[in-house]
């Protein structure tokens, strides 16, 4: 607990003044996270980070994080920024044929959907801080009051296991009560500095949503370590496991934020 | 190989009528060899194909298949048609989470992989065709050209084995003859029905450039079929095996053609 403790404030000591900062900072912050947490998929999946498949993934998630303005003058008109990421899918693709059968279907399938489901996640991490502080932080206070509300909510009231089979621990009692935290935290927090143009009633259901879908991507990282067998998705934050570990809920939230048109 | 040659008679006759036509037609086609060849991967997976995982990818490629045109109607401007397709992805993850670890995350990836794969395929089947007849006519002759090369010269001259762990059959000589044909066949074909704007000292270049990564796509289906121990995607085509058989080739030709504004 301590150590959970100290990791936490040399963490927030370091992520605060990116976040702040903001401009070329979230960039590399962005970029260096969606590495790393790629590399922890890789190292789960017994992959080695100097093969071609983890240089060629490593290329592809960065192109998937990097803002979509840092395309227009780089691109001829015709090619859209998706397009770079599906000729990455198709080198992976090519490997298979030129591995002779180490590196398989299943691995680049494995592969592609992670460098998306990383790399959209920290992609919209940046394009949440160009719309504003206030919206990057509206996001990390409802993924943050979520956890904690349900850490502490469960922990007195829980009684009903919510998903047995991949997170033994979390209760329908704990998520119910970090959700109804996190609307409440998230809904003030969205009243003192507003980000989009509906009204409170609609932020306060949209909270609601964007808190569940946290779960949902925290519940989504415990089933991927469930699979591959593993508790901690990594060992870089002492106490707190991997990057995927700390950013599985905001990974998820970001994107559906953007649904909505916040972000 | 009376069979063989009878389902390519009948499937010619239903399939040369369809490309004539265009329009609808060929949107109609692209959505349902997309949806074949997926479902055949899934069956290659041992997936239901009535299975919610099924469900969301199948809606999924008709929506990567969809040309850009249609969203741009549909969708608020801040969503990129991109979008969509990771919401189908979204899905999947969120199926890992409530199918009790019957849908893995290698589950998710292999048809994630799958939807791209052969989703972008037909969507840009059917943007070939939008700029005209001559340009899908241009990659189809390309591929049945280093096909057919391929194999008869291949079965004159082969000696060397191409790809022995995925393909036996397969010889350098067939493969180089097979692309020289095809070369000579496209930039003949390209002379009398030119696309883009390209000199014909680059078009035969690239003709080659085109024909070599058809065989990239047999072979990259090739090593997913060995993976998955099947000799065929698929019988709906007696003699030819599946749907992704048939069209493995054209599957990467066409977006590579796109990579080079010519369609």
């Amino acid at each position: 607990m301590r150590q959970r403790v100290i990791t936490a404030v040399v963490a927030l000591i370091i992520f605060i003044p990116i976040i702040v900062a903001g401009h070329i900072w979230i960039d590399i912050a962005a970029f260096a996270l969606g590495l790393v947490a790629l590399s922890e998929v890789l190292i789960m999946r017994k992959k080695l980070l100097v093969s071609p498949e983890a240089i060629i993934s490593g290329i592809g998630i960065l192109a998937v994080i990097a803002p979509q303005s840092w395309w227009g003058e780089l691109l001829p008109s015709y090619l859209k920024p998706w397009y770079i990421v599906y000729l990455f899918i198709l080198l992976l693709l090519m490997r298979t044929v030129v591995s002779r059968n180490r590196f398989s279907f299943d691995d680049a399938g494995v592969i592609t959907l992670s460098m998306l489901y990383i790399g959209v996640g920290f992609h919209f991490f940046i394009a949440a801080r160009t719309i504003s502080l206030a919206a990057l932080l509206y996001a990390l206070f409802i993924v943050w009051t979520t956890d904690s509300g349900a850490y502490m909510i469960g922990r007195k009231l829980g009684k009903h296991r919510l998903a047995p089979h991949i997170s033994p621990n979390k209760t329908w009692e704990g998520s119910i009560g970090g959700s109804l935290v996190a609307t409440i935290v998230g809904s003030v927090f969205w009243y003192f500095f507003p980000i989009g143009h509906f009204s409170l009633g609609i932020m306060i259901i949209l909270t609601l949503i964007f808190s569940v879908v946290g779960q949902f991507g925290d519940l989504v990282e415990s089933a991927l370590k469930r699979y591959y067998g593993v508790k901690d998705s990594g060992k870089i934050l002492p106490g707190h496991g991997g990057i995927l570990d700390r950013f599985d809920s905001l990974l998820l939230v970001l994107p559906v934020i953007h649904l909505f048109g916040l972000i």
